[in-house]
């Protein structure tokens, strides 16, 4: 790549639509500088996608950034944390600008929605990926962690679960019967809305949260370990859509997904008993639907029920394309 | 890589030398949680390394990881910032625990030295590649920028320069004649020393600074424009070693080298005539060289020199293998 094609590159990423105030020096000198408001503490995600490992390479570019941000937002929203800063570093074989372009409407459109301000980063040659460091930030003290669970709070979830894994079978080849369906599946793989809202309500009610990257099964494992604790889910009780029943042949085939499908953005956490009148008043402003769906107990082990009857199930994790997911966050 | 492979790698980084007290949540949550000093402003910067443009399949994964990290650094430094934490992300083609050990040794090696926390990031499988982005901080208003340089205000670098290149030239293949020298020249390229402390000891006295990552000529004319200024470059006084010298046919070649060698994570900085006298004095602590080597004008052109005469030297940018630098910052 010259070095015209970068400064095409990074002519895109300057006509950014956000320009926050707490941004003294953005884009442009070695390094950014920025504001994190009194009392007030940092919180840091980064997330890698990788062609062919977390995108195939005929994905949308306006997707795969859409996705980037979105995955890097769930962690924030986890933390109860309000989105600031984003670093980016891209890693592209080419100078292709109609990509580039894409890319930028995607990142553009989902960074304007939450006010996120892209502050610097790098753009190098190499096979194609994208690493994004996001940056917000949390009252002193009130950030959401994995490690506050303890025996008898509820366990909840936002929103329905399962429709990421079911959009990722479309990706992969699955043959489409329904397109109407079929596309709000894979819309809803690569386009999920991070809970962002939900999360800094959550503030000072939940006592753990994680959001759903790596599937409930696995992310509520991360919780109880965190924790020290276990937990017993009622599979009845997951929240799953007409959309995903639709999609398979039985209703434990569809709990069997929502408990396995990674990537949802959704958000799981636990309420201990005395801030669960708090919890549906705190949820209003954001209009987040959630589903109580078990309770934490000290087994440290996660025990599925369903109707109240213990279940031998086998799951597994999250795959990206059928190879294990590595996300470190 | 299974997810056992990936638990490896957590584990070589986890057992990091460097524990902060402003780190109120290290690695293993969605998000880490830091505090940035009452008074600072957060300093952000981000550098990707990809297997085949910036470093050779075959360079010493220890090496690679000080170049990582001391990029980063050398941003920070041309800030006058304080590094605080780094995330990192690191793509890996295969599970290969050597180079994994390796790594973590040369990145904590580095880290420990400038008390870098490592407090996230993210593990992925692809082709090798490396993104940190380092955070640290500035006393508000303090920080060292790129467009501050005023006609008048005098021009200098530290250390010496032109190394980097020879070093890279050796690594490249060139033939090996005095291999005490070639080994000190390759050492220099891999593991040169970022100036944090004298980019600190600079606030105040400093006008504009940057890092030398695109070489002198390169980084200078960022100076230059982002202050809306010329420069006069006296080429006799560029600090060139006599390692360099004994490496080339010619003063000349020596010159046009010290101007062309990127990778040198020196600092180029401008000064006001007011302020020349406390220079000394500030970098004594810090033990940097400085060398004077021209002036700031008001010519919006950067104009070389020799003992007075014009030169029409054509230079180009710093090239990794012969292809352009991307480095967007």
């Amino acid at each position: 790549m010259t070095r015209n094609e970068f400064d095409l590159i990074r002519d895109y990423f300057a006509r950014q639509p956000v320009n926050r105030r707490d941004v003294a020096l953005g884009i442009g000198d070695d390094c950014a500088i920025t504001e994190v408001p009194d009392g007030c503490q940092l919180v840091v995600t980064t997330d890698t996608l990788v062609e062919g490992t977390h995108f195939l390479p005929s994905a949308k570019a306006s997707d795969v950034a859409h996705k980037a941000l979105a995955s890097n937002l769930s962690d924030l929203a986890a933390m109860g944390a309000m989105p600031a800063w984003c670093s980016l570093a891209l890693t592209l074989p080419d100078s292709d600008e109609a990509w580039v372009a894409g890319f930028c409407q995607g990142f553009s459109a989902l960074a304007e929605h939450f006010q996120v301000q892209l502050i610097g980063g790098d753009t190098t040659r190499g096979p194609r990926s994208i690493t994004m460091t996001l940056h917000g930030h949390v009252p002193k003290g009130q950030a959401l962690t994995r490690s506050g669970a303890k025996p008898g709070d509820w366990i909840y979830v936002t929103g329905s679960l399962g429709e990421s894994q079911a959009g990722l079978a479309y990706v992969l080849g699955k043959p489409i019967v329904d397109e109407a369906r079929a596309n709000r599946l894979i819309n809803h793989h690569y386009r999920a809305q991070p809970r962002v809202a939900a999360g800094q309500a959550l503030r000072g009610i939940a006592s753990a949260a994680i959001d759903i990257s790596d599937g409930l099964y696995a992310d509520l494992t991360h919780i109880l370990q965190a924790s020290d604790v276990g937990a017993q889910i009622e599979v009845t009780r997951l929240p799953i859509s007409e959309r995903l029943l639709a999609e398979v042949d039985s209703e434990t085939a569809a709990q069997k997904m929502a408990l396995m499908s990674g990537e949802e953005y959704e958000l799981c956490f636990t309420v201990p008993e005395m801030h669960r009148g708090t919890l549906d008043t705190a949820l209003k402003h954001s209009g987040t639907k959630v589903q109580r769906i078990g309770q934490i107990n000290g087994h440290r082990a996660l025990e599925l029920v369903s109707q109240g009857q213990p279940l031998d199930w086998t799951l597994t994790g999250w795959d990206h394309f059928k190879e294990s997911n590595c996300d470190g966050s």
